[in-house]
Protein backbone atom coordinates (compact mmCIF):
# COMPACT_ATOMS: atom_id res chain seq x y z
CA UNK A 1 0.00 0.00 0.00
CA UNK A 2 1.35 3.82 -0.95
CA UNK A 3 1.52 6.26 1.66
CA UNK A 4 -1.13 8.66 1.38
CA UNK A 5 -1.86 12.19 2.93
CA UNK A 6 -4.87 14.11 3.20
CA UNK A 7 -4.94 17.89 1.92
CA UNK A 8 -7.27 19.52 4.59
CA UNK A 9 -8.76 23.05 4.57
CA UNK A 10 -11.62 25.24 4.52
CA UNK A 11 -13.41 26.23 1.26
CA UNK A 12 -11.58 28.24 -0.91
CA UNK A 13 -8.64 28.00 1.83
CA UNK A 14 -6.00 27.42 -1.57
CA UNK A 15 -5.99 23.22 -1.28
CA UNK A 16 -5.86 23.03 -4.82
CA UNK A 17 -3.39 25.51 -5.51
CA UNK A 18 -0.96 23.67 -2.66
CA UNK A 19 -1.51 20.55 -4.80
CA UNK A 20 -0.33 22.40 -8.18
CA UNK A 21 2.76 23.47 -7.01
CA UNK A 22 3.22 20.17 -4.96
CA UNK A 23 2.51 17.63 -7.73
CA UNK A 24 5.63 19.20 -10.46
CA UNK A 25 8.02 19.50 -6.85
CA UNK A 26 7.67 15.87 -5.90
CA UNK A 27 7.90 14.98 -9.83
CA UNK A 28 10.89 16.64 -10.21
CA UNK A 29 12.11 14.67 -7.59
CA UNK A 30 11.66 11.56 -9.57
CA UNK A 31 8.10 10.02 -7.93
CA UNK A 32 5.51 8.94 -9.30
CA UNK A 33 2.02 10.98 -7.30
CA UNK A 34 -1.42 10.04 -7.88
CA UNK A 35 -4.20 12.70 -6.95
CA UNK A 36 -7.74 12.16 -5.64
CA UNK A 37 -10.37 14.72 -5.24
CA UNK A 38 -13.59 13.74 -3.49
CA UNK A 39 -17.03 15.10 -5.36
CA UNK A 40 -20.16 14.60 -3.66
CA UNK A 41 -22.06 14.50 -6.83
CA UNK A 42 -22.26 11.14 -9.09
CA UNK A 43 -20.22 11.25 -12.20
CA UNK A 44 -21.86 10.03 -15.69
CA UNK A 45 -19.97 7.50 -17.05
CA UNK A 46 -20.91 8.62 -20.69
CA UNK A 47 -24.24 8.97 -22.18
CA UNK A 48 -27.25 6.49 -22.15
CA UNK A 49 -27.04 4.31 -25.25
CA UNK A 50 -23.12 4.81 -25.90
CA UNK A 51 -21.34 1.37 -25.76
CA UNK A 52 -19.47 2.08 -22.51
CA UNK A 53 -22.78 3.42 -20.59
CA UNK A 54 -24.13 -0.33 -21.97
CA UNK A 55 -21.56 -2.02 -20.27
CA UNK A 56 -21.97 -0.26 -16.97
CA UNK A 57 -25.56 -0.81 -17.49
CA UNK A 58 -25.36 -4.93 -18.10
CA UNK A 59 -23.59 -5.18 -14.65
CA UNK A 60 -20.14 -4.80 -15.37
CA UNK A 61 -18.05 -4.89 -12.18
CA UNK A 62 -15.72 -2.38 -13.51
CA UNK A 63 -15.95 -0.10 -16.64
CA UNK A 64 -12.61 0.43 -18.79
CA UNK A 65 -12.55 3.05 -21.54
CA UNK A 66 -9.39 3.24 -23.09
CA UNK A 67 -8.02 6.09 -25.92
CA UNK A 68 -4.78 6.91 -27.69
CA UNK A 69 -3.79 8.42 -25.01
CA UNK A 70 -5.33 7.62 -21.54
CA UNK A 71 -7.33 4.63 -19.43
CA UNK A 72 -10.24 5.31 -17.30
CA UNK A 73 -11.94 3.18 -15.27
CA UNK A 74 -15.14 3.23 -13.31
CA UNK A 75 -16.05 0.91 -10.52
CA UNK A 76 -18.85 0.88 -8.57
CA UNK A 77 -18.34 1.47 -5.05
CA UNK A 78 -20.37 2.93 -2.27
CA UNK A 79 -18.46 5.74 -0.52
CA UNK A 80 -14.85 5.12 -1.27
CA UNK A 81 -12.72 5.37 1.56
CA UNK A 82 -8.66 6.31 1.53
CA UNK A 83 -7.51 3.26 2.22
CA UNK A 84 -9.95 1.89 -0.68
CA UNK A 85 -7.95 4.26 -3.21
CA UNK A 86 -5.10 3.16 -1.98
CA UNK A 87 -5.75 -0.50 -2.72
CA UNK A 88 -7.66 0.39 -6.20
CA UNK A 89 -4.36 2.01 -7.47
CA UNK A 90 -2.01 -0.17 -6.50
CA UNK A 91 1.96 -0.10 -6.27
CA UNK A 92 2.39 2.16 -10.13
CA UNK A 93 2.87 5.43 -7.71
CA UNK A 94 5.19 6.11 -4.46
CA UNK A 95 2.37 8.72 -3.13
CA UNK A 96 -1.03 9.21 -3.25
CA UNK A 97 -2.53 13.27 -2.07
CA UNK A 98 -5.98 13.88 -1.79
CA UNK A 99 -7.79 16.91 -1.34
CA UNK A 100 -10.55 16.55 1.88
CA UNK A 101 -11.58 13.35 3.20
CA UNK A 102 -11.08 14.90 6.46
CA UNK A 103 -12.42 12.53 8.65
CA UNK A 104 -9.79 9.72 8.12
CA UNK A 105 -7.51 8.43 10.40
CA UNK A 106 -4.34 9.48 7.63
CA UNK A 107 -1.46 12.30 7.94
CA UNK A 108 -3.14 15.47 6.78
CA UNK A 109 -1.56 18.74 5.49
CA UNK A 110 -3.76 22.00 6.33
CA UNK A 111 -4.20 24.90 4.31
CA UNK A 112 -5.26 27.73 5.98
CA UNK A 113 -5.42 31.68 4.36
CA UNK A 114 -6.45 34.62 5.62
CA UNK A 115 -7.80 34.45 9.76
CA UNK A 116 -6.14 31.65 11.30
CA UNK A 117 -9.32 29.66 12.69
CA UNK A 118 -9.00 26.51 15.07
CA UNK A 119 -7.04 23.54 13.02
CA UNK A 120 -9.38 21.14 11.39
CA UNK A 121 -7.45 18.15 11.74
CA UNK A 122 -6.85 16.71 14.97
CA UNK A 123 -3.09 17.14 16.35
CA UNK A 124 -1.85 13.83 16.03
CA UNK A 125 -2.73 13.78 12.14
CA UNK A 126 -1.45 17.04 11.59
CA UNK A 127 1.46 16.79 9.55
CA UNK A 128 2.25 20.10 8.38
CA UNK A 129 0.26 23.78 8.06
CA UNK A 130 0.60 25.68 5.06
CA UNK A 131 -0.88 29.12 6.02
CA UNK A 132 0.10 33.35 5.12
CA UNK A 133 -0.54 34.08 8.86
CA UNK A 134 1.32 33.34 11.59
CA UNK A 135 1.03 29.24 12.69
CA UNK A 136 0.83 27.80 15.87
CA UNK A 137 4.86 26.58 16.79
CA UNK A 138 4.58 23.00 17.95
CA UNK A 139 3.79 21.83 14.00
CA UNK A 140 5.90 22.62 10.87
CA UNK A 141 4.44 25.19 9.02
CA UNK A 142 5.40 26.33 5.09
CA UNK A 143 4.57 29.42 3.46
CA UNK A 144 2.64 28.85 0.51
CA UNK A 145 6.18 30.37 -1.27
CA UNK A 146 7.86 27.74 0.24
CA UNK A 147 6.43 24.30 -1.31
CA UNK A 148 9.58 22.85 -1.43
CA UNK A 149 10.22 22.73 2.24
CA UNK A 150 6.69 20.74 2.67
CA UNK A 151 8.25 18.61 0.10
CA UNK A 152 11.56 17.66 1.56
CA UNK A 153 9.04 17.06 4.73
CA UNK A 154 7.15 14.36 2.71
CA UNK A 155 10.12 12.99 1.22
CA UNK A 156 11.52 12.59 4.27
CA UNK A 157 8.75 10.73 6.05
CA UNK A 158 7.11 9.15 3.55
CA UNK A 159 9.39 8.49 0.27
CA UNK A 160 12.96 6.84 1.99
CA UNK A 161 11.99 3.38 2.78
CA UNK A 162 13.81 0.28 2.38
CA UNK A 163 12.78 -2.47 0.36
CA UNK A 164 13.64 -6.05 1.63
CA UNK A 165 15.87 -8.94 -0.16
CA UNK A 166 13.53 -11.62 -1.82
CA UNK A 167 14.07 -15.28 -2.54
CA UNK A 168 12.01 -17.02 -5.36
CA UNK A 169 11.43 -20.66 -5.99
CA UNK A 170 8.84 -22.23 -7.57
CA UNK A 171 8.44 -26.09 -8.17
CA UNK A 172 11.47 -26.04 -5.95
CA UNK A 173 13.51 -24.10 -8.40
CA UNK A 174 15.25 -21.07 -7.54
CA UNK A 175 14.27 -17.95 -9.98
CA UNK A 176 16.51 -15.13 -10.01
CA UNK A 177 14.80 -11.73 -10.75
CA UNK A 178 15.88 -8.45 -11.39
CA UNK A 179 15.78 -5.40 -8.59
CA UNK A 180 12.77 -3.84 -10.47
CA UNK A 181 10.70 -7.20 -10.22
CA UNK A 182 12.34 -7.64 -6.50
CA UNK A 183 10.70 -4.33 -5.30
CA UNK A 184 8.05 -5.36 -6.69
CA UNK A 185 7.35 -8.74 -5.54
CA UNK A 186 8.92 -7.50 -2.15
CA UNK A 187 6.68 -4.42 -1.96
CA UNK A 188 3.48 -5.93 -3.08
CA UNK A 189 4.26 -8.88 -0.23
CA UNK A 190 5.02 -6.51 2.35
CA UNK A 191 2.22 -4.15 1.56
CA UNK A 192 -0.31 -7.14 1.28
CA UNK A 193 0.32 -8.63 4.46
CA UNK A 194 0.78 -5.18 6.79
CA UNK A 195 -3.03 -5.48 6.38
CA UNK A 196 -3.72 -8.35 8.12
CA UNK A 197 -4.53 -8.98 11.34
CA UNK A 198 -2.18 -10.42 13.96
CA UNK A 199 0.82 -8.79 12.55
CA UNK A 200 2.15 -6.17 15.06
CA UNK A 201 5.00 -3.54 14.77
CA UNK A 202 7.38 -3.63 11.69
CA UNK A 203 7.75 -6.12 8.93
CA UNK A 204 11.13 -8.18 9.27
CA UNK A 205 10.32 -11.02 7.75
CA UNK A 206 7.90 -12.98 5.64
CA UNK A 207 7.78 -16.86 4.63
CA UNK A 208 5.01 -17.65 1.98
CA UNK A 209 4.79 -20.93 0.72
CA UNK A 210 2.23 -22.07 -1.43
CA UNK A 211 1.40 -25.58 -2.48
CA UNK A 212 -1.56 -27.88 -3.88
CA UNK A 213 -4.66 -28.69 -1.86
CA UNK A 214 -5.11 -32.46 -1.40
CA UNK B 1 -3.62 -11.65 -14.09
CA UNK B 2 -6.85 -12.52 -14.80
CA UNK B 3 -8.13 -13.76 -17.80
CA UNK B 4 -8.85 -11.66 -21.29
CA UNK B 5 -11.15 -12.24 -23.91
CA UNK B 6 -11.49 -9.86 -26.91
CA UNK B 7 -15.20 -9.31 -28.59
CA UNK B 8 -14.22 -9.26 -32.18
CA UNK B 9 -16.55 -8.06 -34.97
CA UNK B 10 -17.50 -5.36 -37.81
CA UNK B 11 -19.59 -2.29 -37.24
CA UNK B 12 -22.69 -3.35 -36.35
CA UNK B 13 -22.34 -7.00 -36.30
CA UNK B 14 -23.54 -6.59 -32.74
CA UNK B 15 -20.72 -6.82 -30.41
CA UNK B 16 -21.74 -4.67 -27.65
CA UNK B 17 -25.46 -6.56 -27.82
CA UNK B 18 -23.59 -9.90 -27.15
CA UNK B 19 -21.73 -8.14 -24.33
CA UNK B 20 -24.94 -7.10 -22.19
CA UNK B 21 -26.36 -10.41 -22.77
CA UNK B 22 -22.77 -12.10 -21.48
CA UNK B 23 -22.28 -10.18 -18.67
CA UNK B 24 -25.07 -10.60 -17.01
CA UNK B 25 -25.15 -14.78 -17.56
CA UNK B 26 -21.29 -14.39 -16.20
CA UNK B 27 -22.77 -12.55 -13.19
CA UNK B 28 -25.38 -14.91 -12.38
CA UNK B 29 -22.86 -17.50 -12.07
CA UNK B 30 -20.98 -15.77 -9.64
CA UNK B 31 -18.03 -14.48 -11.40
CA UNK B 32 -16.96 -10.79 -11.10
CA UNK B 33 -16.40 -9.16 -14.54
CA UNK B 34 -14.91 -6.14 -16.55
CA UNK B 35 -15.61 -4.79 -19.49
CA UNK B 36 -13.57 -2.72 -21.76
CA UNK B 37 -13.84 -0.54 -24.65
CA UNK B 38 -11.49 1.19 -26.81
CA UNK B 39 -12.57 4.07 -28.36
CA UNK B 40 -10.88 6.45 -30.91
CA UNK B 41 -11.06 9.69 -29.48
CA UNK B 42 -9.62 11.47 -26.26
CA UNK B 43 -12.05 11.92 -23.12
CA UNK B 44 -11.93 14.93 -20.99
CA UNK B 45 -10.66 14.99 -17.70
CA UNK B 46 -13.42 17.13 -16.49
CA UNK B 47 -13.57 20.85 -17.87
CA UNK B 48 -10.52 23.13 -17.78
CA UNK B 49 -10.53 24.81 -14.55
CA UNK B 50 -11.97 21.86 -12.92
CA UNK B 51 -9.89 21.02 -9.74
CA UNK B 52 -9.22 17.76 -11.04
CA UNK B 53 -8.52 19.18 -14.97
CA UNK B 54 -6.09 21.19 -12.54
CA UNK B 55 -4.61 18.17 -11.01
CA UNK B 56 -3.82 16.10 -14.19
CA UNK B 57 -2.22 19.43 -15.65
CA UNK B 58 -0.32 19.60 -12.59
CA UNK B 59 1.87 16.38 -13.89
CA UNK B 60 0.02 13.71 -11.58
CA UNK B 61 0.44 10.07 -12.80
CA UNK B 62 -3.30 9.44 -12.37
CA UNK B 63 -6.28 11.39 -11.08
CA UNK B 64 -8.66 9.65 -9.05
CA UNK B 65 -12.03 11.07 -8.53
CA UNK B 66 -14.20 9.67 -6.32
CA UNK B 67 -18.06 10.17 -5.53
CA UNK B 68 -20.74 8.74 -3.42
CA UNK B 69 -21.16 5.37 -5.45
CA UNK B 70 -18.10 5.25 -7.61
CA UNK B 71 -14.80 5.25 -8.19
CA UNK B 72 -13.22 7.03 -11.41
CA UNK B 73 -8.86 6.34 -12.49
CA UNK B 74 -7.83 8.28 -15.16
CA UNK B 75 -4.49 7.58 -15.69
CA UNK B 76 -2.06 8.47 -19.21
CA UNK B 77 -0.96 5.86 -20.82
CA UNK B 78 -0.02 6.18 -24.64
CA UNK B 79 -1.64 3.34 -27.11
CA UNK B 80 -3.02 0.98 -23.85
CA UNK B 81 -3.04 -2.81 -24.62
CA UNK B 82 -4.82 -5.43 -23.35
CA UNK B 83 -2.18 -6.96 -20.72
CA UNK B 84 -1.51 -3.01 -19.71
CA UNK B 85 -5.30 -3.18 -18.80
CA UNK B 86 -5.57 -6.51 -17.42
CA UNK B 87 -2.32 -5.02 -15.25
CA UNK B 88 -4.01 -1.88 -14.07
CA UNK B 89 -7.51 -3.73 -13.27
CA UNK B 90 -5.69 -6.21 -10.51
CA UNK B 91 -7.36 -9.09 -9.14
CA UNK B 92 -10.44 -7.74 -7.93
CA UNK B 93 -12.44 -9.73 -11.10
CA UNK B 94 -12.48 -13.05 -12.52
CA UNK B 95 -12.58 -12.21 -16.33
CA UNK B 96 -11.48 -8.94 -18.48
CA UNK B 97 -13.94 -8.82 -21.12
CA UNK B 98 -12.92 -5.67 -23.97
CA UNK B 99 -14.82 -5.22 -27.45
CA UNK B 100 -12.39 -4.44 -30.24
CA UNK B 101 -8.36 -5.09 -29.91
CA UNK B 102 -8.67 -7.08 -32.62
CA UNK B 103 -4.52 -7.27 -33.07
CA UNK B 104 -3.87 -8.87 -29.76
CA UNK B 105 -2.79 -12.12 -29.64
CA UNK B 106 -5.37 -13.25 -27.28
CA UNK B 107 -8.61 -15.74 -27.37
CA UNK B 108 -11.68 -13.86 -29.23
CA UNK B 109 -15.18 -14.30 -29.65
CA UNK B 110 -16.16 -12.96 -33.45
CA UNK B 111 -19.30 -11.81 -34.10
CA UNK B 112 -20.95 -11.85 -37.67
CA UNK B 113 -24.37 -11.08 -38.74
CA UNK B 114 -25.99 -11.18 -42.16
CA UNK B 115 -23.61 -12.23 -44.77
CA UNK B 116 -20.23 -14.84 -43.27
CA UNK B 117 -17.54 -13.18 -44.92
CA UNK B 118 -13.75 -14.21 -43.79
CA UNK B 119 -13.10 -14.64 -40.14
CA UNK B 120 -11.43 -11.35 -38.45
CA UNK B 121 -9.51 -13.38 -36.18
CA UNK B 122 -6.97 -15.88 -36.70
CA UNK B 123 -7.70 -19.33 -36.19
CA UNK B 124 -5.99 -20.43 -33.40
CA UNK B 125 -6.98 -17.32 -31.93
CA UNK B 126 -10.81 -17.70 -32.20
CA UNK B 127 -13.00 -19.17 -29.02
CA UNK B 128 -16.01 -19.18 -30.76
CA UNK B 129 -18.29 -17.69 -33.11
CA UNK B 130 -21.55 -16.28 -32.26
CA UNK B 131 -23.32 -15.10 -35.57
CA UNK B 132 -26.96 -15.73 -37.48
CA UNK B 133 -25.42 -17.62 -40.32
CA UNK B 134 -24.30 -21.12 -40.70
CA UNK B 135 -20.81 -21.09 -39.11
CA UNK B 136 -17.96 -23.14 -39.97
CA UNK B 137 -17.89 -26.53 -38.22
CA UNK B 138 -14.35 -26.76 -36.60
CA UNK B 139 -15.12 -23.77 -34.28
CA UNK B 140 -17.68 -23.74 -31.43
CA UNK B 141 -20.52 -21.54 -32.71
CA UNK B 142 -23.62 -20.28 -30.69
CA UNK B 143 -27.08 -18.33 -32.33
CA UNK B 144 -27.52 -15.29 -30.89
CA UNK B 145 -29.86 -16.54 -28.36
CA UNK B 146 -27.82 -19.28 -27.36
CA UNK B 147 -25.31 -17.61 -25.06
CA UNK B 148 -25.40 -19.44 -21.91
CA UNK B 149 -23.75 -22.20 -24.30
CA UNK B 150 -21.35 -19.26 -24.55
CA UNK B 151 -20.81 -18.65 -20.99
CA UNK B 152 -20.46 -22.48 -20.67
CA UNK B 153 -18.14 -22.65 -22.81
CA UNK B 154 -16.05 -19.52 -21.20
CA UNK B 155 -16.17 -20.60 -17.72
CA UNK B 156 -15.13 -24.06 -18.65
CA UNK B 157 -12.27 -22.75 -20.43
CA UNK B 158 -11.29 -19.82 -18.37
CA UNK B 159 -12.56 -19.87 -14.68
CA UNK B 160 -12.10 -23.23 -13.14
CA UNK B 161 -8.79 -22.45 -11.55
CA UNK B 162 -7.47 -24.39 -8.48
CA UNK B 163 -5.90 -21.83 -6.05
CA UNK B 164 -3.01 -23.52 -3.62
CA UNK B 165 -2.81 -23.91 -0.08
CA UNK B 166 -0.82 -20.90 1.82
CA UNK B 167 1.11 -20.63 4.68
CA UNK B 168 2.49 -17.23 6.07
CA UNK B 169 5.07 -16.20 8.59
CA UNK B 170 5.80 -12.89 9.36
CA UNK B 171 8.65 -11.94 11.72
CA UNK B 172 8.85 -15.76 12.63
CA UNK B 173 5.14 -16.42 13.30
CA UNK B 174 2.31 -17.94 11.83
CA UNK B 175 -0.58 -16.13 9.85
CA UNK B 176 -3.57 -17.43 10.08
CA UNK B 177 -5.93 -16.46 7.56
CA UNK B 178 -9.64 -16.69 6.26
CA UNK B 179 -10.40 -18.51 3.05
CA UNK B 180 -10.95 -14.92 1.03
CA UNK B 181 -7.47 -13.87 2.35
CA UNK B 182 -5.79 -17.02 1.30
CA UNK B 183 -7.68 -16.90 -2.13
CA UNK B 184 -6.10 -13.07 -3.05
CA UNK B 185 -2.58 -14.42 -1.77
CA UNK B 186 -2.56 -17.00 -3.39
CA UNK B 187 -3.70 -15.94 -6.70
CA UNK B 188 -1.59 -12.70 -6.38
CA UNK B 189 1.52 -14.38 -6.21
CA UNK B 190 0.61 -17.09 -8.68
CA UNK B 191 -0.42 -14.23 -10.85
CA UNK B 192 2.73 -12.41 -10.82
CA UNK B 193 5.17 -15.34 -10.60
CA UNK B 194 3.54 -16.45 -13.80
CA UNK B 195 4.73 -13.96 -15.83
CA UNK B 196 8.47 -14.10 -15.02
CA UNK B 197 11.29 -15.30 -16.91
CA UNK B 198 12.25 -19.11 -15.94
CA UNK B 199 8.99 -20.25 -14.93
CA UNK B 200 8.38 -23.33 -17.19
CA UNK B 201 5.18 -25.07 -17.21
CA UNK B 202 2.27 -25.07 -14.40
CA UNK B 203 3.17 -23.57 -11.40
CA UNK B 204 2.60 -26.23 -8.66
CA UNK B 205 4.48 -24.79 -5.64
CA UNK B 206 5.92 -21.38 -5.02
CA UNK B 207 8.26 -20.66 -1.62
CA UNK B 208 9.12 -16.39 -0.81
CA UNK B 209 11.20 -15.35 1.34
CA UNK B 210 11.69 -11.94 2.16
CA UNK B 211 14.77 -10.68 4.91
CA UNK B 212 15.91 -7.40 5.28
CA UNK B 213 19.13 -5.52 3.20
CA UNK B 214 22.45 -6.30 5.00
Amino acid sequence: MIPSISIVGRSNAGKTTVLESLIPELKRRGYRVAAAKHINEEVELDTPGKDSWRLARAGSDAVILSTPGKVAIFRPEPRPSVTELQRLIGLDYDLLLVEGYKQEKIPKIEVRRGQSPEPLAMTGELLAIVSDEHPPENIPSFDFSDIRGLADLIEKRFLTTKTLTIGLYVNKKRIMLNPFVQKLISQTITGMVATLKGIEGKIKDVVIWLKPND
